[in-house]
């Protein structure tokens, strides 16, 4: 029995109108002019502008900085940090998904720590530590996947490679989140099933990770048990609060979970942003069964408790292909392309090496060699 | 939809051996002078005596306070707050079952606040505030049931009265827990099933609270999984360390998951520990058939998904007869009595009026009057 580390992260805000709140957040921490990052799409929509309004009806000064978009570069960062000191900001308010809140917690960063962003790469040998307090960071979610508001980690590609570079402390968690399902009423029809893809792949990983963590065990298979009853929901009722919220709350739980790990699933999604910049959701969409299918060989017992834990009966070989039948279901109702040559991928070198340098298969419950990755790309392409 | 508040604890340490992380963690906050907080019964224990020891060989100070035992009481803490101060201590160390780790934070929040223990009771109108940083507190837990360890609150009595009363604050939250299940193997047969029986009514009550928190949820149902894969187990096999292992986690588990509510099966066990000191899991243990019949009426689909969830199938009404044919079982297997009467407990007018007044059936899923008070008391005295 080795020693593990469990932590848990944030204070959250959960419920419709939740964003009434943030003012007095702000106002409790003393803070008064918040920078709020948010990406290019967002910046001129209601969700943003109402934002800047409650803020400024509240006696705070809020400034923009919205020049990130898609998979974030460590030019968004370091242009971010200037505004923030230029502005003489005093906290950060990230509202948006992925590529706003991490951008937003590497600003966070990057004000109270001297050197590069990529210098705090986690897990890079001679990486510099982060051990200066941060500003006060609040996240505020208008997409329901990625979970980054409840996590420690800020994911930021370089410029010219595209490799995703993972950075990572505690002190990077949000110190608050708003999780307000209003707020994620008008995302699109292909945001709403991408990121809610990437809110189920986390869950389902992060459960099938080898590392020991019944907490976040417990916490996955709810959050897979959630999206099973929400996400085609928030698809066909974009307004239904109860659905959006639900898929909002299997976001945090899957970014929570996957403390304990993620596995192959991940590691190709991110070989595609890095060589396609396909958006993270999206990939994990496209790889999902090949990179399950491959697991299910070593942990069937695993797939049997996720086929329950969605209502499914019978032998544990029929919950198994029923799993995977829903699975394959769910996509095709929310509007997933059935296969990676619908995106326009070609299986290269570099997106298989890419691949297997990343770090998430490491806790993967099965090895993935160069030559599986090879295969689970390829059934990708087929369309498994 | 109204709005939560979630939050989660604190830095785990989980493994065997986990114990001898102790020094370091203390050397790495500067302190140097613990205040060992135990109960009377552990103090002459190979688990604090070897404790003790390892403090001392890495240069350690530590100073043991171990007049508290069963149901602490108000004077206890106030004769720890004395030892803390007279031997310059500089930080808390709790090694024990809920007792001790109680006693510890309670010593801690009042070795940094002035005035009474009570009067930081929580909810209670004119409270003062806990707003003072406290000493560092590390909780070392040696059954597996409190889950105090994880939690904010301290349970103490009044030494009169010996009505609960019960403090809480985020600030009381150990820093640290060492979750090393070497140190519960030699807990005796009778606490072993009593402390797991409370670990388990922790899981259920709050699975089944009124509360929204599904994050709370998932933890609770995996916590009844561990439960029910494992007590039979550490009972039968002591030196089980994976047994002992996962009834911590379940323990841990089930403290962070009534973060979101209890209900009427505490509320009788309070009442049962003020009237007759009772212990709280054998209390928890007699009570918990009635109790949770009460509640199956009003939310059987929850019984539903706590029976598939240890395994149960069949129809729904099968699935919740079969939870409480398990339950009996258990409970006869790990030899808690069948009965209130077994323990000499008589229904009195104090019994039901203190379990009336107590806050946990505020979150039950079924609303309790004092008529429902005093039948589920007769119900739990007759043997069922």
């Amino acid at each position: 029995m080795s020693i593990s580390s469990f932590r848990f992260p944030t204070d959250i805000r959960f419920g419709a109108q939740a964003i009434q709140l943030l003012p007095k957040l702000l106002q409790q921490a003393q803070v008064k002019r918040p920078l709020l990052v948010t990406d290019k799409a967002l910046a001129q929509q209601p969700v943003c502008l109402n934002t800047i309004k409650l803020l400024k009806a509240n006696g705070l000064e809020p400034v923009v900085y919205s020049d990130a978009q898609g998979n974030p570069v460590a030019s968004h960062v370091t242009a971010g940090v200037a505004q923030y000191k230029q502005s003489k900001a005093d906290s950060i308010v990230m509202i948006g998904g992925g590529c706003a809140i991490d951008v937003g917690k590497a600003i966070a960063l990057m004000v109270a720590h001297p050197g590069d962003l990529f210098d705090y790469e986690d897990d890079k040998p001679g990486a510099r530590p982060i051990d200066q307090p941060i500003p006060l960071t609040i996240a505020i979610p208008t997409t329901a996947g990625t979970g980054s508001e409840v996590g420690g980690s800020s994911v930021i590609s370089d410029d010219k490679t595209h490799q995703k570079v993972i950075v990572w402390s505690p002190r990077l968690i949000p110190r608050h989140v708003i999780a307000d399902p209003e707020l994620t009423v008008s995302l699109p029809k292909n945001l709403t099933a991408a990121t809610g893809i990437d809110a189920l792949t986390h869950n389902i990983e992060a459960f099938l990770a080898k590392n020991f963590h019944p907490i976040c065990d417990g916490i996955a298979l709810e959050g897979i048990t959630l999206v099973a009853q929400n996400l085609q929901r928030a698809m066909e009722k974009p307004d239904d609060l109860k659905a959006r919220g639900n898929m909002l709350l299997a976001s945090m739980m899957g970014a929570i979970a996957f403390q304990k790990g993620l596995g192959v699933t991940h590691s190709c999604a991110h070989s595609l942003s890095t060589c396609y910049d396909l958006h993270h959701g999206l990939a994990n969409a496209l790889m999902i069964i090949p990179c399950l299918k491959f697991n299910a060989e070593v942990v069937p017992d695993r797939f049997v408790r996720m086929g329950k834990a969605i209502g499914l009966t019978g032998s544990d070989s029929q919950i198994i292909a029923g799993f995977f039948d829903w699975l394959r279901d769910l996509k095709t109702k929310i509007g997933i392309p059935s296969s990676l040559s619908a995106v326009n991928v070609q299986i290269t070198d570099r997106l298989i090496s890419v691949a297997v340098t990343d770090a998430c298969h490491g806790n993967n419950p099965r090895p993935c060699s160069k030559e599986d990755f090879a295969r689970l790309f390829k059934e990708a392409l087929a369309g498994e």
